[in-house]
């Protein structure tokens, strides 16, 4: 179990030590590169020795954040801390290694499994960037452009660019803060929001030709095949959210998309539905699970075996006047 | 030549007035529709007597911000006010018998041609749901949360949820704001950015089936047709911003959308560049004009004939290693 410490607590805990080593999560998102390369960039601003392990994941979109602050070969650090990782799984492969011996874990996820010696979370915070804002000012007493730029790429991310659920006054305030810290939210929302990948726009013409309507309208069914990827030259980082698409459509309560994945009989599905509709139930029916709007589950079937079987249940997790 | 007064000056103006009618502008948008319900809310609360004058181009998306504050057939209102309408020209049919008689015009466009008796004009607001916002709260100390919902989707829809260039700290503090007094952002996020009609997503489904790119990528092309709409369903809300797609391509310089209007002969073409390439300068090649990163013209010819003529000169406008 960790020792929790407040905001200001852990600007203290940073302000006694030095010499930090920061671990970013698998899969890095823009949250977690942001928060490492501002926390590395504070850190360091404030006359402290402090690197961000080199995540191997790391994807051209994010990796400008945190670039310039990857930990040299052999640096040996006396502090390690993680950044927005829930749990000591999620760190990468060459993280694994300081598992049991993370000093502190800084997050927002209220799921946090509490394996580091110290934890500073706060669950009411949309991003980790919120977090880290309040920790530089504490331990700085300022935000300078370069670690506004990167917290304004964490926050900004972490909320779709104020659009999601998580969205508080406090991000947009926080957001407007990095603004005049000198963040470049123009030329950023360019990059992260604005700007789609050929491969992004192919995949989504494909979804979009493709997508089938049941029940009415009420239930929306996307494929994405093996064939469909190589077609449209799509990588991960192509297909980042794209499961939220179907449950966007005017009208759709559950919007399901069907992944299949290194085989064709090898299935990942993920469900997103208004309140209306309990997505955690119907995954749960598969084995699977998750929220009640955001749910998901795998299955070794293909596609079209996975879409029957989901089309022989679904009725009974629709409100009536959608079945 | 309208008189100017500043947000304080018009506050006190129409503090010391009443019977109030607000107009809108033609193809209105959430700016315009939201600050007019806002405003004739703030009015009411204020003990004042406001109405807006029906619109007969609003949307369903937008209805809901102004639809209780429709003016009754025979109202005879003593001060006209235009919200967010840059010149006479753009008011809407009904509200053509006003031109002569506008006391007071509240506007972000510095364009403003000051065809009112009164102008309250800042062209540094993102929307003109700010200077609303800080209307309100002079004229009655407060923000109620219908106000604040109208504001909301007024500030919102102006800035593309946050992401366009004209997004300003200020606009992220107001609507740190505005969700404090009560805005439901999640909710109106998800009618406003996150909802997509089945016509739209038809219409998306083609246009990035059948892009364009040429000179290596650095010009896409997209072309809308009478018989694509059609078959999609899709209406003019459903094309709303669509010219923004091609230009959002990674790589994209110049993203050109031809639209088919009433004939196989009658087309408008979008331009919308990165700053590498002069919009304006293509657009002008060809009898029409805008700015620097966004113009368009129009061709009385076919999508064919249209993208002929383009490609026979685009290459004179693209910087040298693009063409």
């Amino acid at each position: 179990m960790s020792q929790s410490l407040t905001i200001p607590e852990t600007a203290s805990w940073l302000k006694e030590r030095d010499n930090f080593l920061i671990l970013t999560h698998r899969r890095p998102d823009g949250d977690s590169l942001g928060c490492a390369g501002a926390l590395a960039q504070g850190l360091n601003e404030a006359g402290k020795k402090a690197f961000v392990l080199y995540n191997p994941e790391v994807t051209p979109r994010y990796a400008r954040f945190v670039d310039q602050h990857w930990a040299p070969d052999g640096y040996e650090a006396d502090f390690i801390i993680a950044i927005d990782t829930a749990s000591a799984e999620l760190l990468p492969a060459n993280g694994k290694k300081y598992e049991y011996r993370i000093s502190l874990c800084i997050d927002h996820h209220s799921s946090n499994t509490n394996y580091s010696e110290y934890i500073c979370l706060d669950g009411t915070y949309a991003s980790c960037g919120e977090i880290i804002y309040e920790l530089l000012l504490m331990i700085s007493g300022g935000i300078s452009a370069k670690s506004a730029e990167c917290l304004y790429a964490a926050v900004s991310t972490d909320t779709g660019c104020f659009a999601f659920s998580n969205t508080t006054a406090n991000t947009l305030r926080v957001a407007a803060e990095l603004i005049d810290a000198g963040a470049p939210n123009t030329v950023l929302n360019r990059l992260l929001f604005r700007t789609k990948t050929l491969g992004r726009i192919k995949i989504e013409g494909m979804i979009y030709s493709g997508l089938e309507f049941h029940f009415e309208g009420a239930v929306a069914i996307s494929s994405i095949t093996g064939k469909m990827m190589e077609t449209a030259k799509a990588d991960e980082d192509d297909v980042d959210d794209i499961a939220s698409i179907p449950g966007s459509i005017e009208g759709v309560l559950a919007g399901i998309t069907i992944r299949e994945l290194t085989s064709e009989r090898d299935c990942k599905v993920s469900v997103r539905t208004t309140p209306a509709v309990n997505a955690h139930s119907i995954c749960a029916h598969f084995g699977g699970g998750g929220h009640h709007m955001a749910a998901g589950f795998s299955l070794k079937a293909t596609v079209e075996e996975v879409k029957t079987a989901l089309l022989g249940v679904l009725g009974d997790f629709l409100p009536v006047s959608g079945a």
